[in-house]
């Protein structure tokens, strides 16, 4: 008998058909003996259907008004829940982020969690109730509704785990478990039995998008184990834990990210305080830059690139255009088909040779390197957009990840594979 | 300068458009120098898509929950309404129940209010905000969402009214004010300026659907004025308060209520307790009678009937099932088309002879009364469902209520009348 939170993601809870697929699940778990607490997002759309009611009447709709428009949508995931367990004879109560006793700090929309009572679920608990609580929000201290930012049902849910002293955090989405690459690219790709907190944060910082990374944090901070696992199957997903001391690959998992761009600013005088002063602008215009390249000095001038992701260009462009004047520089571009791959693995840390292997792998393909970045657990590299799936499959074989079968996803239907595509919260 | 509350119905916020046409009215209010608390329901139809959501996972849905589930409604339309307001360049915020104060005993569905803290609304209001309140929502002592049921936003508002001393509340729906009868059936029907609480109430319980009878009560208890508006027009609406000490009219208006059944037992026993025992067994099952007639007694039996809403049928007929062998009465039998029409005035008090032309004029036009029942101030009919128009037109002329001109809807819109037909909440 174990004490488990179990989240279910948008696509998971997306219709009453749906819904009840989650009760039956739950219900399942009760009826293995353990104690279950659910946390649920927004049903499918529902979120960005808000999103566009607020844009109708408000073209930058101030952060507390958005923070309880965006909420309801999972206080109606959270009450039909709770009502479908009820329908099939089991005692249910639901409770928002307020009731659930999330609290945050005033940050609307992306606020962090400060604290956590849970009473309430542990009473319901020991009454005999399945509590269902609401992903994605909390209450700040003057009582007004905060949502916690994109991945904030992911965080709620390892917060509860945290709170009630949960034996697992299990994440129900439309991906099975942690791949050692996208089976969408690389047919080899195998499912990880499990890997650690700092690799599962290499892996979502460079793109893989099964868990959201400030949950992860959460859960490495306060030692959540958590089990990564597909709604629509019963087989086991991925688990993410504390390092384990069991001999290790050498490269966990390879990751790959097309959400970014390259920008280049072309024939900057290299003089002291000019880089300062471009990049200063950037920080403060809000654009997260990933990777920097600066080249050779020719002729006292030079061209720097950064890569930023692309929902950023506007801000990187007021940025640039408002320093291009002082600098002296003679102009600038952006490049959007890039993609960035990365390798990810503790193992790393012992096993010189790599990056040696990585690059030498390239080579022999043909694939340019455009720019380098790495961590102690991590190697990144910025190459051509339509050479990522190459890339990946190259690099999954060098680096002995490839499975002995092929990779059939026997127990997902068309539909739910479909869903996999899109990207919930 | 006066404090306003100004409460939005369903259809007046079922779109974007129509909530800044709201915003527009709310910012009139201002600019003319009152300060002014706004209270919504929700958009169009947006509780009945809930409740059908609510439908496909639980065939009884748990009253708790079903809460929670409906008061999101309010919230999304009271947000949109605050972001409006902000895109016009006016600072507002939202309150749900709970914010506003509004607290209730936990009656869920129907809570009643039991007290008020406006502390929040009035500092918002001292800092030149334009607060929206959530109508039908406030909170129980163990912080759950609780609903006031049936015309709820209407009581949240009436409710404000009083918490913050309010000069009056304006209640805006699709009717532009209370009329001498329904204009839809007599073109002759007049716009009252005022009438009496009293009045409302019997208007509002004989059928008449302008205003929610709590609401009505509510305000008559704490001495709350509303005026009640059109807000698809500037037009004065009616009034409702104390009674004025100036001369009235015998009536001051005609309600015709369809809705009802009329349910006849046939050949009961005259003996002592069998009513009784009828009686009991409806009251039981939450049948609401209306008018209770019973025949003559012809061979020690007789025919037993009484009125009451068609939405009881069911309960109805349990009820009669279950005492039916037990009292030997012959059998029981339903008709759905009856209509109820009632004179209401204040001056009935003072002036006899209203039923003495009521039923004369019911005479001279060939329309069968089959059950009457009295207040002081109202006198009602029963009489066949297609008999109704007719009734209205003559009785509306006998007590000489008649405009000199034709009414005419000159300030709505088709599709505005169209929603007059709806029911709000």
């Amino acid at each position: 008998m174990a004490l488990i939170v179990a989240k279910f993601g948008g696509t998971s809870v997306a219709s009453p058909e749906r819904i009840n697929g989650v009760a039956d699940r739950l219900i399942r778990l009760r009826e293995e003996g353990n104690q279950v607490v659910a946390v649920v997002s927004a049903m499918g759309k529902t979120t960005d259907d808000l999103l566009a009611l607020a844009a109708a009447v408000n073209d930058a709709p101030p952060a507390r008004e958005l923070d309880r428009l965006l909420s309801t949508g999972e206080q109606i995931s959270m009450t039909l829940l709770a009502l479908a367990l009820e329908q099939k004879g089991y005692k249910s109560i639901s409770y928002t982020g307020r009731q659930a006793g999330i609290q945050t700090n005033g940050i609307h929309n992306k606020a962090k969690i400060v604290k956590i009572h849970n009473e309430r679920i542990e009473r319901a608990l020991d009454a005999g109730f399945i509590p269902v609580v609401a992903g994605f929000q909390g209450i700040d201290e003057n009582g007004d509704m905060t949502t916690l930012g994109r991945g904030g049902s992911d965080t709620t849910a390892v917060a509860v785990a945290w709170g009630i002293g949960a034996d697992v955090c299990e994440i129900y989405s439309d991906v099975d478990g942690v791949y050692t690459t996208d089976p969408r690219i690389a047919p080899r790709a195998k499912k990880l039995e499990s890997v650690s907190y700092d690799e599962m944060l290499e892996l979502s910082s460079a793109g893989s998008g099964v868990l959201q990374m400030r949950a992860v944090e959460f859960a490495k901070k306060w030692n959540v184990k958590i089990h990564a696992r597909s709604a629509f199957s019963d087989a086991a997903g991925t688990i993410i834990r504390e390092e384990t001391p069991m001999e290790q690959a050498v490269i966990t998992g390879i990751a790959h990210d097309t959400s970014e761009m390259k920008v280049t600013i072309r024939h900057v005088p290299d003089t002291t305080g000019v880089a300062a002063k471009v990049f200063t602008a950037l920080s403060e215009n809000m654009v997260n830059m990933d990777m920097i390249i600066q080249n050779t000095s020719l002729d006292g001038a030079t061209d720097i690139s950064f890569t930023c992701p692309e929902a950023d260009l506007a801000r990187a462009v007021s940025a640039i255009e408002s320093v291009l004047p002082e600098i002296g520089a003679s102009g600038w571009d952006v490049d959007e088909d890039i993609a960035k791959v990365s390798l990810v693995g503790t193992g790393m840390k012992s096993s010189p040779g790599v990056s040696a292997t990585a690059f030498r792998t390239m080579s022999e393909n043909d694939i340019n390197i455009l720019a380098i970045s790495t961590s102690p657990i991590r190697l990144s590299m910025v190459i051509e957009a339509d050479e990522v799936a190459r890339a990946v499959q190259v690099l999954h074989t060098a680096f002995e990840l490839d499975s002995d079968s092929i990779f059939e996803e026997t127990q997902l239907s068309a539909e739910e594979i479909a869903a996999k595509m899109e990207k919930g919260r």
